[in-house]
């Protein structure tokens, strides 16, 4: 039988199975609750006043229930639901607008800051309208087409430190099928009975489809809208009862701290995933503590959210990103294309291909070439990592490419030292980058973040010390200098800016 | 990105993640067992053997490891595997090799007295010989081709009570994300630690898939082998550390019934699934004693597995058959077609669609039209039961169509008796028929199977006034008869045999 894996079967089981469950959503004045019967009431509100749109809308909006009704009552239309990444600059919501075709941007009104920067002369909603307004016939409500399944449902711009943001869409398809993966018992496990809650934004890689996951099984979700920090975070947890959250490293690294310090309790939560930068040791064992589990994911906008899970809690094993999830396939290659052992130790570049990994780029052929190779296998799109994969599929993802340090030669790994600066106690935060050096070619220079307590009190030494009493690198390994600084630069997605890191510490050196 | 859900993307999963897991293979004289990675190279051996034989390849074999085997060769050929019950009569098998057009058939040597039988010309290859010796090239075993998704994997007949079988073919995609599903916490759950055993036949209905299932996430998989009786399948749970086993309730009655007389240690045991038929809440209840969960389940050879799961251990909700998993939807309508409310107590034919949910019979036009409707929400399939679904999407099966009695213009459900005598201490079976009456059309009547201990100490009043004391039926739905026999006729797949028992009956009478 012909059935569509599209959001028409997934807004089915909402509806008819799951009615009463609930969702909740945070504002900056408190919270709002609803349960999926209502949720699903306004997406076909949201729909019928989105009919006569262009093909493409446009978002800019945090975690919310207004965002979320986006989610399903665009894709569902047949239409693509363009989530705009908040932290881009106007010229590149400019650019990703024009790019993609928007016929009208939705926005969250405490961004009108950017909204009214802007030069596109795309229609401007803001998110507070409500739906019903719009509402004219009720019949129409319930004829919703069903949608091909490779149609693409969301389209999202990369965030990248070089270059202008690509565009990649995921489909109906691939949702379903992601979504459905992330309840597998040996990936997050999502039941009925679980209460999720999303800590990674909504206007990059659809949070990774959690969202779409949880409503499939009718968990009870819960939004933490905009501009969560620790606090608020926490007090969802506690309040709301999570038993699973999911957010970027650094988003965990200063709720642990806060839940440390104020003694928060977190007897609900089970799990916390964490994934979209190398998460410390110190994350893990700090979970551990309190009761809670971290498991360690990977994942990219080009392969729509999570790829891998690594459920160990052992400090060494979680440190890799782990094994390929179900619908999703592997390799490692050198440069000029042929497979390398999977042994744990012979890296070379990451290919992925699978059920939710993209073929190429919207609108942008050269890029798609470059990034995509054929071999007797058949498609893989090349991610630009270097890593290793061990005989049990686990990958460890060792550096980007354009991050890898040369010097007198040799390679240098900055995620590995910035790992290794961070076990340590009185440190939050590390980046390591290459500078340009007359003798070495490049050297390893850190960036650190201590503690609150720690705030001039540490000496570049002691980071060195530590460094070498690990007695796990070569001496020139140790950077040749580490600055103390109050906040390490991050990209719109949260990821540590090494391209604007390089820049300032070249400034300092003039 | 094409990806195709086919069962080559399974194999890579075996072949690159999974090489050390182990399988357990029972064998009339003892256990074989190896790991995924030797089992990979034996399904390659396979595939290369097979290269040359025709589109449809039989196998009419037990739960064993070369019949795993033929499950993944065949398929990754391109090839369709047909599974043939080994309890049909040899007729039925002649009749089923000759229209799905099968050019070889595999058999079990203890199956060689059906074979002998067999009039079809089809040749005919015992399973005891091994497939290394028909490999000329090893470099042919690396290249297999990637199947096209909805290109058949598995052909299986119905074992209808009337009529002759009909045969349903289940696509590498279908296989593929109802294995995904079941992975599911909210459904089966099953992970890499599990060790799970098919009770289930592979000869049938492709054991539910829990079979490729286990494969996709690495746990160990038990297969039972041969005739498996209550005393082998407790062996096997205790000595290889079963989690999870899957069969139909018959198999679970007399287990349990065993496990409780010889005091087996059920401590690896957390988890059984059953269904093909009600399972009796006396099985909940003797399981729940023991520390092991029971979920109710429910599919059929047209919905090519489980389409629900209901994990409820509360007895009232047990009985029910769950709610649809994420990939299926349903319905449930009068006889003109139209939906009726999900309210728990309104009952008509259940209707059930989904990306593992056939969309009509092979080869046979006719029974396909008569089996599927189109309404506004596209194609369904009619199961022929007649079910009631509550407001969580829970369905309860009331009765088959033709198995409901017509008493006095008035329905009695033949399920809804059964149950009601099985609750009964001293029963072990039981099973209800309609028999023509003159003055009320038809009439109950009942065949009880008394546990050993109860054999010829029981009467037949016992029985009518213990369905009296429940006060749960009216008076007129208490069976006119009461029949003890010593075991109820099963139909080849071991449901109840209601076409066999009323005739028998009405030799009784003669």
């Amino acid at each position: 039988m012909d059935f569509n894996l599209n959001l028409k079967a997934l807004l089915w089981r909402m509806e008819e199975l799951y009615k009463e469950k609930e969702i909740v959503s945070r504002t900056f004045e408190g919270r709002e609750r609803y349960t999926y019967g209502q949720l699903t009431s306004e997406v076909r509100k949201l729909a019928n006043m989105l009919r006569g749109e262009g093909e493409v809308v446009g978002s800019m909006a945090w975690n919310t229930r207004r965002h979320l009704e986006m989610y399903l009552a665009v894709p569902l239309l047949g239409k693509v639901l363009h989530t705009i990444n908040v932290r881009f600059h106007p010229r590149e919501v400019d650019y990703v607008v024009e790019t993609a075709g928007d016929t009208v941007l939705f926005y969250d009104q405490d961004l009108e800051g950017t909204i009214s920067s802007l030069s596109t002369k795309v229609r401007k909603v803001a998110l507070d309208e409500r739906w019903d307004n719009q509402v004219d016939s009720w019949d129409e409500l319930n004829t919703l087409p069903d949608v091909e399944e490779r149609r693409g449902a969301i389209l999202c711009f990369t965030s990248g430190t070089t270059g202008r943001p690509k565009g990649v869409v995921y489909s109906h398809r691939s949702i379903f099928i992601h979504s459905l993966a992330l309840l597998a018992g040996d990936v997050m496990g999502i039941t009925s009975k679980d209460v999720v809650m999303p800590a990674v934004p909504m206007f990059h890689i659809s949070a990774w489809d959690v969202p779409f996951a949880s409503l499939m099984t009718g968990a009870k979700l819960v939004l933490p809208g905009p501009r969560p920090g620790p606090k608020e975070l926490a007090d969802l947890i506690q309040e709301e009862k999570v038993t699973m959250a999911v957010g970027a490293p650094t988003v965990w690294i200063s709720f642990l701290d806060y839940v440390k310090r104020e003694r928060v309790d977190l007897s609900s939560l089970k799990l916390i995933v964490t994934g979209g930068a190398e998460p410390p040791v110190s994350l893990l064992k700090g979970f551990r503590e309190l009761g809670v589990k971290t498991y360690h994911a990977w994942g990219m906008t080009e392969t729509e959210a999570i790829t891998t899970i690594n459920s160990s809690q052992e400090p060494e094993e979680f440190r890799k990103q782990g094994a390929p999830m179900p619908g999703v396939e592997f390799d490692v290659i050198s440069p000029p294309g042929s497979s390398l052992p999977w042994d744990g130790r012979t890296s070379g570049e990451l290919m992925v291909r699978g059920a939710w990994v993209t073929g190429g780029y919207f609108k942008d052929e050269a890029k798609s070439k470059e990034s995509t190779i054929h071999n007797l296998e058949g498609l893989w799109f090349r991610t630009g990592d270097v890593v290793t994969i061990d005989a049990r599929g686990n990958v460890k993802v060792v550096d980007r490419y354009k991050d890898l340090i040369k010097s007198g030669g040799e390679w240098i790994s900055s995620v590995d030292l910035e790992n290794a600066i961070m076990e340590y106690e009185p440190i939050l935060e590390a980046v390591v980058v290459g500078v340009p050096d007359e003798k070495w070619g490049e050297r390893p220079v850190a960036l650190v973040v201590p503690k609150a307590e720690f705030r001039g009190k540490l000496k570049e030494d002691d980071v060195k010390r530590h460094l070498e009493s690990l007695n796990r690198f070569p001496k020139w390994w140790i950077p040749d200098r580490v600055i103390f600084v109050d906040a390490i630069p991050k990209t719109s997605t949260g990821k540590m800016d090494k391209k604007e890191i390089r820049a300032s510490i070249n400034r300092l050196r003039e």
